[in-house]
């Protein structure tokens, strides 16, 4: 197991710990200005943005693109509206590309508005993901399948374990031909009685792509926005960051915080400071 | 799979989809009015009621209690702690006993305060419920663990799906002397992808003691007190009931709504009324 002692450069900063709160190009100055090794943006921030620009600052910055947030839904009520979100997808998966992002982050989408059809809609998501693979393979792009905590099975992610993530690799990428994989976020398994079985099993080997870390607080108070800084709640990081190494991931550990009414309130190059003193402490 | 239709003798309703708005022997008499086969009380309103009296009742309306609620946590920091809730689960099961419950609910606890080991707090469950089944079979009373769902893991139980609990099961009482069985409620196992596997599982056959309908909601607006009246959300009902109906349950169907802002504003008799027909209708 690596250390992450005096290694920022292994640390990577999705911006929505920052709460999106200026633009894409002040905080890739930030990030890489407190020494993190990397960075995760978000599509509606490069709408903003000059995208040739931003790819150029990042690799001029040497700064690692850990994962590109994030896929359109997949499930939809009708045809046209499920192809319409694959064509979004495949110009997130391009963009991805440019921004030589180590993957694209896919959160699968909920149910349907209207459906309570669980099973069909994680048959459609099998279905646009092995559509995404191609593109996904024409661009040299990995697609990270990411499970979503079971609170977010209706309206996120009708894809809620590690297991069930990895069986959907194996289902649509039996032979392992490199663009496909599974973002583990702690926030979302890390109360999973399988989840320890599941990575020392031979099917995770290989798999985890994105590694993403924040804190499970006690009591939390909202569904989205009330995650935790490490170290703050119940999660044995140390212990998980360990079996996800464990399976070959040899990526940027990165921290994703939603937090509302606490994080995104403080100055960003404090959040940032203690994001380094805990990854450090607790990681 | 049984109808439902005219047939309210086999349905229950939890004493919490009410509200705790009055005593308990007032709700005693306003379901049965309603019609309803059963009730689940709780300890709390058993505290300030006459136990005989209120067995009596029950007896005398012939409402049958299909469970009661709820467990003593059962992690807990230290052994003075633990041994506090077993003795306190132990008169628990006794009044259980008394009022002819058809099962204690095994709501089992979250993470002790201060504490980050998830899987000695597993351990402890196991432990505790051990010690817990003497008193059961003394009592003639059978123990329910339910799972709750996975966003309860640090608060409230950290048996988190319906393949963990039978699991326990399996691991407490091999023999299968009649004293452990799982509470499957809808509301926090809908979500798991493996529910139907494990239902239809020889795990499964004739350790279903308990089944709780309600609905999830989309956009679930609190952890705790906001779930759906069935038919308002995602869940598909009947498909479950006939699943866990399958494994060789042949109890009452039991209503709980912790609905703190919507239903639990409403007056009673309409809540009762809907519930009659919503269980009907999508039960």
């Amino acid at each position: 197991m690596r250390s992450l002692a005096n290694r920022l450069d292994l640390c990577s900063i999705n911006t929505a710990t920052l709460g999106h709160r200026e633009p894409l190009h002040q905080v890739i100055d930030r990030v890489a200005r407190a020494g993190f090794g990397g960075i995760a943006p978000w599509r509606h921030e490069m709408e903003h943005a000059d995208k040739r620009a931003i790819a150029r600052q990042l690799r001029a910055l040497d700064l690692k693109v850990t994962g590109y947030c994030r896929s359109t839904y997949i499930p939809a009520a009708d045809t046209k509206a499920f192809l319409s979100g694959i064509g979004s997808n495949r110009a997130a998966i391009h963009d991805a590309a440019e921004l030589q992002a180590e993957c694209f982050m896919l959160v699968v989408g909920g149910l349907p508005d209207g459906s309570t059809n669980l099973h069909g809609a994680r048959r459609q998501v099998a279905e646009g993901i092995a559509m995404l693979l191609e593109t996904a393979a024409e661009c040299h792009v990995k697609l990270a399948i990411e499970p979503l905590h079971p609170m977010y099975a209706a309206d996120r992610s009708v894809v809620n374990t590690l297991a069930q993530a990895l069986a959907l690799c194996d289902e649509l990428d039996p032979d392992r031909r490199g663009h496909l994989g599974v973002a583990f976020d702690i926030f979302h398994c890390w109360w999973d009685p399988l989840v320890e079985a599941t990575l020392v099993s031979p099917q995770a080997s290989g798999r985890i792509v994105a590694f993403h870390v924040s804190d499970w607080l006690r009591n939390t108070r909202d569904m989205l926005l009330d995650r935790g800084m490490m170290g703050d709640g119940v999660v044995q990081l140390r212990r998980l960051r360990e079996l996800v190494e464990r399976t070959g991931f040899e990526g940027l550990v990165e921290v994703e915080i939603f937090s509302r009414d606490d994080w995104w309130q403080r100055p960003a190059d404090d959040v940032l400071s203690t994001c380094a003193e805990r990854l450090q402490a607790h990681c």
